[in-house]
């Protein structure tokens, strides 16, 4: 078990890791001072799993749970979602030192979240993530939202949890192709931040594929200590922060233009770092061999590497231009100089296209 | 003209008060870095009068505005309407840099205030309140919110703006019966803070109902550096920030039992501030003769100081019950020792209401 405090002023917090902590998540949870009616939010799925147990680890720790249910899938970060979510907060008179827990991976994080950023105008937050992808990259950060329509995550909120409890051994019965994707965000760390990290994930592959207890916690505090030291520094994204958005400006494009659930985000995100080496290659000095190695590590973690057939299309090229990190015409693309060190270029999208043809 | 600064570390902002500011709001707008895209949000009837030169004004000073127009009224502070906006700011692209002016009274800017709060995790605000109400009290603090058909403010966040401009001159058109409520805060301010500012409002009703400008804008000016001293030390209302709340606990069951619009905002705070200091006068030592100073005050600017007949009904009973800032079922009263000095006592619904009779 492992635990540090993110360092933000008034809103510093807890993080909590390691195997087998969903049945503390009340002891924890008392132990920030929450207490009294709180909320568990999760999608179906999730909640036959753990919600159960989570419930009952609220009630040993001297809450008092009601579970509420969403669809699975991104469809649910929905302003109808959202506004079921008020419905049933209201009714069940949830007042200021009410609390919500939120059960699940990135969409139960961002919609939660952004729940407990604007009921009555903030209530406490602990988020309990259980996908790889939400332990070692959502769930840390404050970042919440909901789609609308025309784009992901363009109405939402930047509101730090009370604390985050990651029990690693929710992730053992993860899907195989969503226990993978986790696996980019992990790579995207590495890439930006901490280049020896590479090279552990190049030797580890199959142990971490076996999702070795041990070795899962260690890379989830890994992230979760990087992801904290930005956002400590940057809390909202003024500078530094963008360094986080690498591999997801392509991402994020491929996400919207084939139709949201052909890629999961990691894989999109994937594509999106095999690119944006590519282009590290071509205009910030990136040895290709580095831009080699990386591609090879996200392919043997099974991975998608290259763009899909009919990429470049008309909402391509639209949600590149949508992405709502742009500023002007130009987007702002994060690039790497050396495994682990990062810096960025505005580019538009006419600039970038060629290196992705290349892909 | 006076202008200050409130101090809330990186939510820092400024506030400028006095005649014709709005025809100089894109260049202290400028001043403050706003460029580019901006949209002027208000309602109907205020737009007809002032979003043209607004938006004038925006263009002198180098910005680019487009209006959008809301309903007038509370009905406005919907999701439905939210929604609206949101797709209005997707549709015109507007990204990070660009910002929002919420011109008009407290609906414009609690709705227009959270739209900016939310839509791409936060763009910038400037707060342009046309109403006393929203120029003594409800555009400085960040509050921001809209209603749930269940009650109001339920759905909201704290979010300061980037400016905040009180251009008293706009207030010589306002109705008679919206200036007067305006009256009820700036009373409010002296009761719960300021005793010397009550003898002022004694001494020139007569002047201050004339509108006078120089005494619009002391007033303006007094008020919010009353607020920006209270949300200064306690920007999330866990303590201080409370005593803001003096005659709203009835005031609000009063706006919400009587059904939204029969009285506005302010009238139900004077009946609310009434029965406030004869709880005070019973529980925590305000001297009888000051509950009458302050209840001539009230009377004297034409606000209403009785319970309106039937007020004691099943919708009064819930809304206090529902009122936000309860926390179980005793709810927190603000209470005044002396003119100008508070303290405040958890009271059920139960025990005030033999004293609510009373009025």
């Amino acid at each position: 078990m492992a635990g540090f405090r993110v360092e933000l002023g008034s809103a510093s917090h807890t993080v909590e890791i390691g195997a087998g902590l969903l049945d503390r998540v009340g002891e924890l949870a008392a132990g920030q001072g929450l207490r009294g009616r709180c909320a568990i939010i999760s999608d179906k799925n999730v909640a036959r799993l753990f919600a159960e147990r989570a419930a009952r680890a609220l009630k040993g720790g001297g809450l008092d749970p009601l579970i509420f249910e969403v669809e699975p899938g991104e469809t649910s970060k929905s302003l109808h979602t959202l506004e079921r979510i008020y419905d049933f907060l209201v009714e069940a008179k949830f007042d200021r030192a009410a609390s919500i827990f939120a059960l699940g991976g990135g969409v139960v994080g961002d919609l939660a979240g952004f729940a407990a950023a604007t009921f009555l105008r903030g209530i406490a937050l602990v988020q309990v993530p259980t996908t790889l992808l939400a332990q070692v990259d959502s769930a840390l950060g404050g970042k919440t939202a909901i789609n609308h329509p025309l784009g992901k995550n363009l109405i939402g909120a930047v509101y730090q949890p009370r604390l985050i409890v990651a029990d690693v051994e929710l992730l053992r019965g993860l899907p195989e192709r969503e226990f993978r994707e986790g696996i980019a965000e992990v790579i995207k760390y590495g890439a930006i931040l901490d280049a020896p990290f590479i090279g552990e994930l190049e030797r580890n592959v199959e142990a971490i594929l076996a999702r070795d207890a041990k070795l899962l916690e260690q890379i989830v505090e890994r992230c979760l200590r990087l992801k904290a030291y930005v956002v400590e520094r940057d809390e909202h994204e003024a500078a530094l922060r963008t360094i986080l958005n690498f591999g997801h400006t392509v991402g994020h494009a491929l996400e919207n233009s084939a139709g949201y659930g052909r890629y999961l985000h990691g894989e999109a995100v994937a594509i999106g770092m095999v690119a944006a080496t590519r282009l590290s290659c071509a205009l910030s000095g990136l040895a290709l061999e580095s831009a080699q190695r990386l591609r090879n590590l996200i392919a043997a973690y099974g991975l998608p590497v290259t763009m899909p057939t009919g990429w470049c299309n008309d909402d391509f090229m639209q949600a590149l231009g949508r992405d709502k990190k742009r500023s002007d015409d130009a987007i702002r693309f994060v690039l790497l100089t050396e495994l682990g060190k990062t810096t960025s270029r505005m580019l538009t999208p006419d600039e970038i296209l060629p290196y992705l043809a290349e892909l």
